[in-house]
């Protein structure tokens, strides 16, 4: 059987991060860059140019006219977080499949919206959580479900922070309350959240507390904070999100039996291979003078980047539907949506003064 | 010049933990294996035989008859945290240098007693946080006081679990009220409060939040518990101490121009080398698919383990009293008062039902 077309992606916008999806879209063996639109025809052009479009790809002078592009399966949208109600929603009307650009919205309220939007036309919706797709993420998750090695999570670290320049601190769009209002919490702490789900196979805390010392610029946006979250079973995780520390990318994973850490869970520190480090039934040596076994360093190949793998299986999804009259798979927007839950739980409790907030799926 | 004569230990009680302690001061240039005192001379006499006592050292069947020994010098004390106070200040009155095993006392108020007695007595105190004396971490400190390097600091976290079994969580004093009341706080959290002031530079936090989900045992003792410290700079930690998940010791240190992390803070992995990663001025490659630059790893090698080298440290001080006039070192009780204020004030958030509290000093 040959097969299937690819998968044709039209881009909403010329966002810095839509030349590294355009790169994995032309990598993922089943799509292809089809279309580019933005509100200037000639920053379009230019985007297409220096991305690697194909010559027969489409240039378009406004978003609404790749939405109107019969030929586009689906959008990559990585405008700001405030835009994402309107045009996931347009997207989805003309039924076009929806690789989402986190954080996925400004609350769960939106999010509602934007997925009650993919329902009722039958699209797939993906955020473009792209560390989700590196096959070391599956790997670790294999360790994690493993009860003879991993045993019972009982907490779980994660950190994202980097250093940004005055300049960001001024002009970017992360720190403006019309275009992307969660600022630091949307941009990295999405990812410190999304991992420690992940660690918890996405069983939801049932409270969510901000840590005081948040950092807030004049216009209200979050530039750095911290949030702890406490299970129904007793187990709990802590994570740290800032604009104002250097680059770090932690996720530690504890468990009754085993242990698992990386340093650079959202991007690895190289792009065809990926490491992490587990221990087992950690002890002592006699005199307690050393560990018994020592961690062990496992490397995970990939001839893909991550976001290629993610570009190529949400077109096979997209694939399965538009082909084979497949649903679309639920797995991804449950991820979002309690990606965001929790989002807005550590917002709640900063602008409540650190309270204690509870989590409602 | 010949060395001075080395300096004289007594050592009360046969815990465990005095094994390796017997064999650092057997390791330590400057220290010898005096005497040994058990409640039973016969355990006492054992000790000395499984632990390379000399066969001169003295064997005593009651810790009164250590310090009553004029050519002791200094006791190293593993008793039960309940027994500090009463056997600490009895040593300092006897004029016998302390070293002290943490957790140094059940709170800051017992602690106060004991170092007023050493003051007063002329005796050095020093507590026994072996990884302090690493000379890794002398390297990690030059790291983080360089602020091209590593720059101003912004939050750290701290993870030291180890998993006990059915037998510990039974019969282990560190579970018993009337033995060692603090617990996993007293006995893991001490290190992790430890490792964050010593990144912040001794600089007390201003609060102290003990997070939701601390687990007690029937009789009201910490088997594990998190919390949180805050800054009046801004700065944050967190930490997470457990007797309830598998052995775990991380310490990561994020600044503005820098990151430090290690997996083995409190015991290295191996003796005769321990290492550290450090990050500076991390940033990405141009299409954010990988780090540029990336971390590097530092290693460290050691001719002594940590503890002989906290031995050889306080016998120096203890030799400049003795034979120089000098008078006590005042910065490690001032680590040790502080550590313990920490404690004290996560052991009242949680009583207080996770209350924030002030840390005064």
């Amino acid at each position: 059987m040959a097969p299937p077309s690819p998968i044709n992606f039209g881009i909403l916008g010329c966002a810095f991060i839509a030349g590294k999806v355009s790169r994995a879209i032309t990598l993922s063996p089943n799509s292809t860059l089809y279309a580019i639109g933005s509100r200037s025809y000639e920053k379009a052009a230019k985007f297409a140019k220096e991305n690697g479009f194909p010559d027969s790809a489409k240039v378009y002078g406004s978003y609404d006219a790749v939405l109107d592009d019969p030929e586009v399966d689906a959008v990559y949208v990585p405008l700001p977080t405030s835009l994402h109600i309107k045009w996931a929603v347009l997207a989805a009307r003309k039924k076009k499949h929806l690789l989402l650009e986190k954080p996925v919205a400004l609350n769960v309220g939106e999010l509602d919206v934007i997925l009650e939007a993919c329902e009722s036309n039958g699209v797939q919706i993906m955020d473009a959580t792209m560390w989700m797709h590196h096959p070391r993420t599956a790997k670790m998750k294999e360790f994690l479900l493993d009860s003879s090695l991993f045993g019972e999570l009982k907490s779980v670290h994660s950190c994202f922070t980097f250093a940004v320049d005055k300049n960001f601190l001024e002009n970017d769009i992360r720190v403006k309350p019309d275009l992307d209002a969660l600022g630091a919490l949307g941009d990295v702490g999405w990812y410190c959240i999304r991992s420690i789900l992940w660690a918890a196979d996405f069983e939801l805390p049932k409270s969510v507390l901000a840590l005081r010392g948040a950092v807030l610029n004049s216009a209200g946006v979050i530039l750095a904070c911290s949030a702890s979250m406490q299970w129904e079973d007793g187990k709990t995780a802590t994570f740290h999100c800032s604009f104002l520390a250097n680059l770090t990318m932690d996720l530690s994973v504890v468990g009754t039996n085993g242990t698992l850490r990386f340093h650079d869970f959202v991007i690895p520190f190289e792009e065809n291979k990926a490491s992490f480090l587990t221990s087992v039934k950690s002890g002592f040596t006699e005199l307690v003078t050393g560990w018994e076994p020592k961690p062990s360093e496992h490397t995970v190949s990939t001839d893909l980047p991550q976001e290629a793998h993610m570009v190529s299986e949400f077109s096979r999804l997209v694939g399965s539907i538009k082909f084979d009259g497949a649903k679309p798979e639920t797995k991804w927007p449950t991820f979002s949506r309690k990606t965001q839950l929790v989002v807005d739980a550590v917002k709640t409790s900063i602008d409540r003064g650190y309270e204690v907030v509870e989590v409602k799926s």
